[in-house]
């Protein structure tokens, strides 16, 4: 057994480290076949833990990847041979819930359903919002900055979190536990965090944000003809549910027809035409329904929208919601290559053409499947060209990326860099941007042992 | 003439340099009647020409202070004698506004009411809103991330800044012109320089987010007699307002008994009442005025308020709104000393009362007027105690901050630190935190030449 092995024992007992065949026995992640590289998978259940961990690590030049829920999809928590994994996964206490302060104070390894579940159990409400949420950690969450599709109305996770602790590569523990939503009194040192893929330290707790519960919930699906009808609806939305607007999920053709077509019975509206919207409004205020179909109408009696419905029940919304959210039924269409990227949305339509008609040229029978959360400018985009190969993948991965700086684009609206999109990294940040990172890397991280390799060049410590 | 100002006027001309007397001739901010003490100012037209001046500066270590509107309320843009002050009144040009995607490309030293003005003449709104919105800069507002009325519904200015573009103290320019919602691409290197009050670099440009015009605007004046009947109304309005709540604004008894009583004509509630609440809405919807009648008459119902004014015209919503933004009134008490702290919503009544209870024991004849930005966890606090001596002032800041800690507050809710609380900034920041501050000042300033004892003691440059 390594030595760093026997040491992390000693600190943390035989329950806080699994070792040897029990570590090759775990997956390497959501997204992956194989298996668990890393020389150990250490679980401290306490920040004082975290940061013991951390301090051994440090003074033997042992390097670490934090690890949530896994589910990741950039290879952001994936470990190599002679790394540690570091596991929030004994840390899921959430401490309080303050229903005055509407603010919740979590450690790093509670899922984000089980917050969801105790804000609603405490009659609020916690808007972030993905399909992992199961898995998904609020730790997670906060090192990827995560998204979804709540984001139109109430942020990113960036927005969410009022304070954090962390512990950084050396062992000490940085504690920002700010509660309040005004706090300017220097500077605001957990925004460097959020969103930084556990590449300058481990986050261990949070404050965060919560919501009153919205009373009541409006969903419709709506068809449309053109890009540019699209956006119509969107601003009309937008403007007149007066702050309810609460998701505005767009569906290209090729993604309504694939999955309705792979689902039984009748879809809520026809399939074939050109962009599906899902609109979502949860709000209160009084005959909030009424309001909705209002809104709705107005923007139907412009003749700018080929059909509409509005779920009627709770049933409805699952289904209208269910077709947005089927992504698995996507993957009739044999290998895939998962694109994540963001643009402003008068550049959308361009964009996706460009891409289409390079896709064309080169696979006549590919195809390019594209939904997006709009409003948010995020566009998720999957190609299918009958390979799995690293080449291929490369050249649609040039396809995809290449056009973005001409586009004032971003190669990751909200997956994150991680390891693979990494030496994608200079398409979209300027050269500037990238040394003040690699300069901000250091001040954390001198020697490079935090999730090392993971949006920067591994030699990137070193400025 | 001082060689480093020749050097100046010999880059900039002669328009872009005030020197000698001229300088003396201006005031040294809004808030001090002294005059400006800078060996200059200086007036770039570019982001080109800052650059160039902070790189001759940086040469010659000559230290500079970054100026927007000078309606700063902490010192933090206040030049000392050999500074250079860095004006960016030169730099007012909105260079573009789209509709579509609701952005506006702004240069540093557009004033916060000409981007009002320009996003309403574009059917749209930007909801960043301060009483110095007439001479208080965009590149300003970002430097001490500004908050104002409507920070419940549209968060503080971070949350409208999409990218930006600063001059780093060596002259580099560091662009970041991100233009989208969602953009996870490495560090977000903007949140750091938001709220840095020029102590990282220069603001030159930005990218603002823009919401859609709000269709309709409600207000109403509510009186009750216990601060948890002032939680209660804000629990009940955001919950039932369904996303449109968008100002929650407190004035405790002797602020509105103040104002009210300075004016002509009978006041929209009779003074006297414990707490005085402005409740603002604005949305679209149908019939919103109907629906913000239902939602306070279900209030009103309950028993928990005193009485209620709905605003029936735009005059008597400025009537309302006229005396919460009067606090030129409150002068009548003498000199002031002023505060803008932060802390839990639970916390705050005990907090009121502790400080009150030591102000009176030592000064039985002082006034304390409480105000605030309830829903965000901000107090506004001016205290009377006739004399505007500098002991006196330490006296009664020492009453007012250090009990902060104690209830999970800070010292600043958003004003910033600048020069004047400077000193205190250890109440409510930990040792752990104001090193990391220094690390960072230290990678964007090692020579700490950059708007130097702001936020940080003068020596902290070097960590």
């Amino acid at each position: 057994m390594a030595a760093i092995v026997q040491a992390l024992i000693d600190v943390l007992g035989e329950q806080g480290v699994v070792h040897g065949e029990d570590v090759r026995a775990r997956a390497e992640g959501w997204a992956s076949a194989e298996s668990c590289k890393a020389l150990a998978v250490v679980r401290p259940s306490s920040t004082h833990e975290v940061s013991t961990v951390l301090a051994l690590c440090h003074r033997n030049k042992v390097e670490v990847v934090p690890y949530g829920g896994g589910t990741g999809l950039v290879r952001g928590a994936i470990a190599a041979p002679g790394q540690i994994l570091l596991s929030l996964d004994r840390m899921q206490k959430i401490e309080s819930l303050s229903a005055v302060d509407r603010t919740a104070v979590v450690e790093a390894g509670v899922t984000l359903h089980a917050l969801q579940q105790a804000a609603d159990s405490a009659d609020l409400f916690f808007p972030l919002d993905l399909g992992a949420r199961g898995s998904a950690t609020i730790g997670g969450n906060i090192a990827t900055n995560a998204g979804g599709n709540r984001v139109v109305r109430f942020g990113m996770m960036r927005e969410m979190v009022l304070g954090l602790e962390a512990v950084l590569p050396d062992g000490s523990v940085l504690s920002s536990m700010n509660r309040m939503i005004k706090n300017n009194s220097g500077y605001d040192l957990k925004q460097l965090l959020i969103g930084s893929e556990g590449t300058l330290g481990v986050v261990t707790r949070a404050v965060l944000r919560l919501r009153e519960k919205c009373p009541d919930k409006s969903v419709a699906l709506i068809s449309v003809r053109t890009f540019s009808d699209v956006i119509h609806a969107f601003r009309h939305l937008d403007r007149w549910l007066g702050g309810s607007l609460s998701a505005f999920e767009v569906m290209w053709r090729e993604f309504y027809d694939t999955v309705t077509g792979a689902r039984a019975g009748r879809p809520p509206l026809p399939a074939g035409a050109p962009y599906y919207i899902l609109v979502e409004s949860v709000g209160g205020g009084t005959a909030p329904e009424q309001s909705f179909e209002t809104v709705l109408a107005a923007l139907a009696s412009e003749g700018r929208i080929v059909d509409a419905v509005i779920a009627a029940s709770q049933a409805q919304c699952d289904t209208i919601w269910g077709i947005r959210d089927d992504v698995e039924a996507l993957m009739s269409h044999g290998p895939v290559f998962m694109f994540d990227v963001s643009l402003p949305i008068s550049r959308m339509e361009a964009y996706v053409g460009e891409i289409r008609s390079k896709l064309d040229a080169r696979w006549p029978d590919n195809a390019c499947i594209v939904w997006g959360h709009i409003g948010d400018c995020n566009l998720h985009v999957w190609i299918f060209v009958q390979s799995d190969s690293v080449a291929v993948h490369a050249a649609v991965s040039e396809i995809v990326y290449a056009p973005l700086a001409e586009y004032d684009g971003s190669i990751s609206a909200e997956h994150g860099i991680g390891e693979e999109k990494r030496d994608y990294l200079g398409y979209t940040r300027s050269a500037v941007e990238i040394d003040m990172m690699r300069r901000l890397k250091t001040v954390f991280d001198p020697d490079n042992i935090m999730n090392p390799g993971k949006i920067l060049p591994r030699g990137a410590g070193a400025a």
